[in-house]
């Protein structure tokens, strides 16, 4: 079987170590693995595959050695420098930055959901917002049969997705410390405010809920708003999801569609209480969803709840996972 | 000027607590002030006005000396028991708990929005559960000016709203205890689901939004559809919250209308980093309200953030101000 060599950019990072972690439990045909990173954390070392392994500077040289695949986790600035280059010397990127994911020459992929999609790469694939990859994995099937008319998103985010640090401010409030990473204390308090504020009172964050969540649906005037909110929660983001769709529906068959969705797992059995929790959703790699009920307020509709590990399925795993779908892609062609 | 006889029941739970601090905040006309709870909390003592203060434990006959008012915050089945018989000997109820709220005979008021209400109780008067109170101050005033024709809750609700037990969950928690209140920890986690489930999947919190929303704002048949969440955040309810229009609006007048809006504090300036947190409205009667803006997914809608300290205005500011209303009335009868 044909092997491959990868590259991972921003190897230190909250998500670059998960990526290094998951790449090993998929247990990928990868035959040499390089780890990138600023200068300042150049020297660090892992283990992988039970070898120890330094992490190099990132450099305009470092994809000269031929890698197939390499994942950025390195945040647009150096995405928008580096990824291109890695891609001039043939690397096909995954980046999990937003830099390029609104690019209509890049593909914006959640495995099970727009597989295809892959193939019209040049070079960059972007990986999705964490709050958009949880969401879209339900709501594509009911897109495919009830076909959505409007989304409105509420979301329950936690610290890890504003990587270390964020996850630091949590442990400091738990200390009476100071925030550094949030504008204010994340412990007892709700922050209505991830990423920066645009002109028309949207923060980037919803506003990349709402692009993105068009783009992977292939529906560029899906009617979405959203409301993106940090809670102190130290991982794992959840989602108060409203839909409404142009047919109708039957409540018991619409559970059945999530049920047999990829990458959607259904928790929702209210009388035994049970739902999806963050707690529960840390560590795996599916979209867990349940509270599924019928909206009384229109038409059709349903309000449900939406639980995802944001480092995993949010950023490492779907990351690896088009690595995946990469290599059986090339292998399929061979 | 008249002095009025004041009987607190529930003295010691966390409601009933903030009750006796709000009152003498208030610094109302009482007279006397008596304080009522279970066998098990009697004999506890308060400083009430610089004067030691003994709890007497609640009886059929607590309600022969007298009293003008008293305020309930004992849970329903000891109001559905003692309320009844208090407004018998002549004492206006203001119950804390859902007994009564959905009672035709039985206003349920917030003072800002329809304080007339009052007038039509004969011997209880009901407050609003937490959630909707905060709720209905913004709404009510956007509702008079452009008309709602339909509202999507999603909540961020402190343990505080659970009594002194869910408060004592979190701190387990911190702890790596066991919850006791909740079914899972709080801690790390946002539990969608506060107070029991309904066969329609929705919980009892959510129905009393919906129902309790539409009886203050007197639209029986308004659209509104809510999800309820429990957050690990010690005190103060955030709510994310859709509203739809009849009528157009222009963005700045409406959020001048709510400036003007008694009872609620707009706090919108996210370019300075300003909007409502649960930190800052702790110790406040107001609803905060901030991140005002247009949802561009329907014709005429609105996305806001809604802040306010559960314990007090969610609950004891509110019954108090709605015994201030009854002294006013009463007083202009005079």
């Amino acid at each position: 079987m044909k092997e491959y060599k990868l590259a991972i950019v921003g190897a230190t990072g909250i998500v670059g170590r998960k990526v290094i972690e998951v790449i090993q439990e998929y247990d990928l045909p990868i035959s040499q693995c390089s780890f990138f990173a600023t200068r300042k954390s150049a020297g660090t070392d892992f283990f992988f595959k039970g070898k120890q392994c330094l992490v190099q500077e990132l450099k305009s040289t470092s994809f000269d050695e031929g890698f197939d695949f390499a994942i950025f986790s390195a945040g647009s600035d150096a995405s928008k420098f580096f990824a291109p280059i890695a891609a001039e010397k043939g690397c096909i990127v995954v980046d999990n930055s937003s830099a390029f994911r609104m690019d209509k020459n890049v593909p914006l992929v959640v495995p099970e959901v727009n597989p295809e999609e892959i193939k019209n790469n040049h070079g960059i694939i972007a990986n999705p917002n964490c709050s958009t990859i949880q969401a879209v994995l339900p709501l594509k099937v009911l897109d495919d049969k009830y076909t959505i008319k409007r989304i409105i998103y509420s979301t329950y985010q936690a610290v890890s997705g504003a990587g270390q640090e964020g996850v630091n401010d949590l442990e400091r409030g738990l200390h009476d410390e100071e925030p550094k990473k949030f504008p204010y204390p994340i412990v007892n308090n709700c922050l209505p405010h991830i990423d920066s504020f645009l002109d028309n009172g949207y923060t980037k964050e919803e506003e990349k809920m709402i692009n993105e969540t068009r783009k992977i649906l292939n529906k560029p005037e899906l009617k979405i708003t959203a409301t993106t909110v940090r809670v102190p929660v130290v991982n794992s983001h959840s989602e108060s999801i409203n839909v409404e769709f142009e047919q109708s529906f039957d409540l018991n068959e619409l559970k059945e569609t999530l049920k047999n969705a990829p990458g959607v797992i259904v928790q929702d059995d209210p009388e035994n209480n049970i739902y999806p929790l963050a707690l529960n959703a840390t560590g795996h790699d599916e979209s867990f969803v349940g509270r599924i009920r019928r909206d009384f307020s229109v038409e059709s509709g349903i309000n449900f709840w939406c639980v995802s590990d944001n480092i995993r399925k949010g950023a490492a795993s779907n990351a690896v996972q088009i690595v995946q779908k990469l290599i059986e892609f090339d292998n399929e062609n061979n």
